[in-house]
């Protein structure tokens, strides 16, 4: 589980050694974090009748499936690449297709192979009091009657399609494995929107600081925010189109039953990209706000010093004048003179106050 | 009835619980705000010769449809998902469709089913006074013989519709369903305009008090109309597509008759489309004036206070030095040293009067 | 005729009463204001051979065409709508033709129709002194060996083609209808680059204003001109895609001869859209030249207020000091404590001045 | 010759009376500036063999060409639009294609007639010196055996093209005239490339002097320089499409020989393209510097001025209270009270000193 | 090899005499700088079985192959176009590659020839120490069982590809020359990664430094970064298009077994793409973000000095007037006046504290 503190994690995603320069195709690198000490494999085994769960650590748990009869195998932890491989290989993965479940900087894609479909996409959650993003990359690797998914940490983000196996609730456990593969993208799909109901907080919490008073955080809040609204872009659309190819059976594995749901999952998706534009949008007029307030309060702090200046600085000139000690000043002499200058000082001050108002400065 | 103000409703249209996290598709959440006590089911009979309508709480009206007779139900209120489920189950509808009915965060569009055709869309209005975006989201589900309309809250948007079709005025009395939905849709789109014109006025206001004077309030009232703008165009941008595919005759329930009057809605969703993207460069470009206006105003105020300053701070040395008390200043002793200062200071003014005339800052 | 004022311009095309929400397709109301007392209708005869003209004030003209004789009738002043019709009708336009024809907010295009095609379009002028852009909208309608024109005020937008058909001058005399619907939209947009050119002559003027010195005023014509090329672009970019319909003869009323001229005309299109792209993008240099070149003056008169406050406050406070009544006070009883300060103060200018000149401000 | 000085020029392209409004099409009005007394036409003969040359002033040579020999006419100076159209209705132009040649207004374009293709595009020179941007627009017209080509003024684009004809370098004088075609554009377009290089000096120029002093001059410069881009631009992109019809041959006369020369002219053609377009993200890029440049010494100066003011502003008050004449000032009577004061104020001194340290303003 | 500083390179690219104007196609022009004394050419020979490698300076080492053996020629260094030419033409090269292969302004592009593929790249390094980009044009040329590599210098770019062939590592011997140019391509996009790596690296010091306090250098090195990031996006983009045509097999010469391992690949230049395009929104953002905390600094400045000068301002006018000369001031001879005014003056400052706290200035 990678927990990046927003403020570094725009350009944090990359690790300092990204892959072995020149390595041939299929060298599997694990490009992420270690945060597991032990690989955990869950494996799930389902029909409309029966529901039987294990888990194992370090190692591949050993199974007896039936006839008609869906396995699902989830893995959390990548850092054990030969683990990855003896899982993958089981069920005919191309090395190219391992190399790239264990690199975690894979754009949003699927890829179909001879012996199965690898969808490839990242689950995200926003963390408002940290600001943090967390990103996970998420495996889907469908093969006949056989689920596997690769998760890069211990969270279970399938807690909620578990459940509806286990409680044979809605149509889930009847079906057969590319509707379990669309159950999963789906769950990961709804989180998104959780993840972007958080940040509408910020937004709206960020627009009312605005208005009331910009503060020295809130400059780092809107880059926070942009940067954050920037790493789901990138990975929200090209989703849209890796759900295109899925919703379009474009492979044998996909069964025609699961196109209706997918393509309501492309709405989703739909929806999930407007979100993320229109918050783009929202920032960037958050942040020409932020500006243009700056701006405003600069200008009336300077109408404030001009104003109280301007009338001061040559009242104070005049009182100078008549502080000098040279031995003949005539003014100094008058019986009145202090009076008299009184009256100069205040036309003074009245005729700059009716300038000023004229000016709109008051 | 949302009635959001303006300056939070950009971001509050997603109700904190947007839907159950991994939840079975089908699963019909209402995820907007109740805002009726009980749900209105307003159901509307006619043919050419016949026109009854009666009205429902919290029930569907029972019916009896001869031969050749449209029946229109308007169903307003959406918390009670159990009534739009017996309600559209009645006519067919998909469990996706019912569960898009009740979501209203859907976005512009027209889905295809064995029995129907759901057309779903925003409805818009702009309150000039209180600046407030109202955004309601309305479906239109045209079955055989029959339309099914779904509104959040009580305000009747179809009014005018429901007015033609009492006094058979135009072709409506006399066409079949589709044509209903048609005009349906029409009528919501002629709404777009009156808010349209509102969010113009409220521009035209905008621009003269920026050229008057900028005030605290602009900056606010720039951001308002950006995030009103930017929701209609999120809205209206994808009703294009919607209209379109509604124009195509894509399902058998619509007649070549309606397509040439679809296509005229098409011109007018196009200009809607236009007015949107016309007023959000408009609102740019007053923005860049309002801030261009501050800058302005700073400067003048600067070079205010730096002639005044420049002018007099120089003279008021002069006379701080001859307010020293030292024993031996000898200009202190000219007979005539206070008037010769007088001389020396006016001629500082002078030469400084000429540069600044020079700098062009007089 | 709309002379509006273009600071008002951009949103005060939408008239408050648009349409009448929900009225039937084909409701004829028009959008406009009236701008004249009478209907004036101007119907024009020719062939090879004759050339006749007459003109009724509200009343279409009787006419007795012979075989092989083009009529063009031009109708200014829409607010008859009965008059629109009864023309219309006359040559089979269709009810949303005629709805189209008076509503003077149709966006760029043409129509085909069983007996006629319409094309609309706007017609351009700017008047620099003024700083208006007038905006007209003009419909051609072309039907069987007639042409329809419809201008929303009594000035002629036709002038030259009506002389050109008089002196039977060019090929114009000996062609038939369509070749006339040509002549007439490009002596339509012949008028835009006249437009242009007035637009390309203020923006030389703002570039010029601005390099001398920036105004109060200046910010206001960026603005204006911005509106300006805004309407224009908006009419424009659809022009491209009617003039691209027109040239394909999509219709059996438009020849193939015509074909040719009209692919001419399409590159004039292209050259405004050209031309409004590069004024826009001229313009927006513009802005950000205003805008540096305020910041700069600022930049200036900042420097001129810190070098002389800087130079000048610490002085200030040193003479201030020696201007203390303390009984004590050792420096002034020294005899030449005088000008051991003037000393003093003369090596701080000294100071300060190559200070400020190592910091390049000076 | 159009020498526009570019802060003139980005307009000044378009000449007062553009073409006579609502003129019939083909009239032949030359829209630029009459640069030469004498029309200039050279006439040149070639074959692998022979290489003849002639000029005449005001007039067309009388031509005698064998079987197998290319004719290639160099006409310079288009004022006298007789000459223009004598010599291409000799090659059978159409009138449309005449009126192109002599309205400089063209964007690049290829257009095919009956008997022959027309290519019109512009020439660049960019002095760096006096920054102007010199545009002359070229138009090289391809009939059979022949070459026309029309220059706006006397000076030779095609100098080296006509050296290798003279040389019989390459394999030019063994080519067909579409080949001589080829070679002549490939001349002008190697000129942009020149063009753009005195250009990137400019920006160099212009980035070292906004990193060591922003000046005066600089804004305009900036401005300048997008202007001069702006233009190159709006030539370029459209000669994409032209050189790929030119290579597609889309016309009889264009030999499937020429083809792969015009294929690398092509890359020629996207090469300028990028380079525009990076220089116009450079330059902007300058702006934001030269504008953020502008802001850091803004601060840097208030920094000074705020620093300065801050801490003498107070001690001058302090020197001021003490330099009242009340009668009675208890401090004045303290025989240290002079040096206490001054402890008090530098105490003042150093508090604010470490201040401003904290604030990092020091 | 061309260190360019940064700063200077976004357009340092463009030699100054880039080509010979006028010149014939297939003119070889070396338009880079010489940067090495002697050309070296590496000769290597492999199958499955064997390799064997030798160097030459400044000449073409002479070559037996067997059957089923790959040559790779690898030259470095340019300048010497004829020993280019010499080594082309021996494997057909068509003139106008050889002159691509030694102009190296070239895009990134693939060119099939009768006898061979051109593929033309630029390999990138960053150097974060000293701010450079360092470009590198790269030309792979396969030809039958053959591949020839053009590198600008003497680094050697491909030194894991020979390591792997050395030690028989992966399928790399066993395979076709086509997989050779693959892995040689490949090995050069690898890095690619790493020069991201560093850039990124730059954007995360920025950051902080720009959070932490705005430094002179800021600036300069977002436009630095800026400018790098230009200068990879106008490389890489084409480089998509390049690779899709490697993909596609389109040249005979790439075998359908290839064509797995370059759908990889073209994963990865999409994830280059992505990456440029993301590193430059966040160099915009912080772009933005400097931009604003300058101006959150000024504020806080100005605040600072309006509030200092606000408050000392009339307090040193009113010392000033008691400061006076004036023969009768009565308030100088109340006993108390030097306390009544002090209580004067400290309401005064106590009012502005409370007028500056309620505008939040304090
Ligand atoms: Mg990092
Ligand atoms: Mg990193
Ligand atoms: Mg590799
Ligand atoms: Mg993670
Ligand atoms: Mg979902
Ligand atoms: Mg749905
Ligand atoms: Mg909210
Ligand atoms: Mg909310
Ligand atoms: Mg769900
Ligand atoms: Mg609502
Ligand atoms: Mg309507
Ligand atoms: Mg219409
Ligand atoms: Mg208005
Ligand atoms: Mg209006
Ligand atoms: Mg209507
Ligand atoms: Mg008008
Ligand atoms: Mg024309
Ligand atoms: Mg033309
Ligand atoms: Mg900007
Ligand atoms: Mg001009
Ligand atoms: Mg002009
Ligand atoms: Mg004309
Ligand atoms: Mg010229
Ligand atoms: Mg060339
Ligand atoms: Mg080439
Ligand atoms: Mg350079
Ligand atoms: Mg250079
Ligand atoms: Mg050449
Ligand atoms: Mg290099
Ligand atoms: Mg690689
Ligand atoms: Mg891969």
């Amino acid at each position: 589980m990678r927990l990046t503190r927003l403020i570094q994690s725009a350009t944090s995603n990359i690790p300092k050694v990204r892959r072995i320069v020149g390595a041939p195709p299929g060298t599997m690198v694990y490009t992420g974090e270690r945060v597991m000490d032990e690989v955990h494999v869950h494996l799930t085994h389902y029909n409309a009748g029966t529901f039987e769960t294990s888990t194992t650590l370090d190692a591949i748990p050993s199974e007896s499936v039936g006839e008609g009869t869906v396995a699902w195998y989830d893995m959390r932890g990548l850092h054990n690449t030969e683990l990855v491989e003896s899982l993958g290989s089981k069920y005919g993965m191309h090395p190219l297709a391992l190399e790239d479940v264990v690199d975690i900087q894979q754009r949003p894609k699927m890829e179909g192979y001879d012996e199965g479909v690898l969808l490839q996409l990242k689950a995200f959650s926003y963390f408002r009091d940290k600001r943090e993003l967390h990103v996970e990359q998420v495996s889907v690797y469908l093969a006949k009657n056989t689920v596997i998914t690769f998760q890069e940490d211990g969270g279970d983000l399938f807690a909620s399609v578990r459940k509806r196996l286990k409680n044979a609730s809605g149509r889930i456990r009847s079906r057969p494995a590319d509707y379990l593969a669309y159950a999963l993208v789906d769950n990961i799909i709804d989180n998104y929107f959780v993840a972007l109901d958080q940040i509408e907080e910020s937004l709206d919490e960020l627009e009312a600081s605005i208005m009331q008073e910009p503060k020295m955080e809130t400059k780092a809040l809107i880059h926070n925010l942009k940067l954050a609204l920037l790493t789901m872009r990138k990975s929200s659309s090209p989703l849209r189109e890796m759900i295109g190819r899925f919703g379009d059976s474009e492979h044998q594995l996909i069964g025609e039953d699961t196109q209706l749901f997918v393509r309501d999952l492309k709405d989703h998706v739909i929806q999930v990209t407007d979100l993320v534009e229109t918050y783009r949008d929202v920032t960037n007029g958050l942040y020409d706000l932020y500006v243009s307030e700056i701006s405003f309060r600069m200008n009336s702090v300077m109408q404030t010093l001009t104003i109280v200046s301007t009338i001061f600085i040559p009242l104070s000139f005049l009182a100078g004048v008549y502080g000098m000690n040279f031995e003949y000043i005539p003014e100094l002499r008058q019986p009145n003179g202090y009076f008299m200058l009184w009256g100069v000082m205040l036309t003074i001050i009245g005729l700059m106050l009716w300038w000023f108002r004229r000016k709109r400065w008051l």
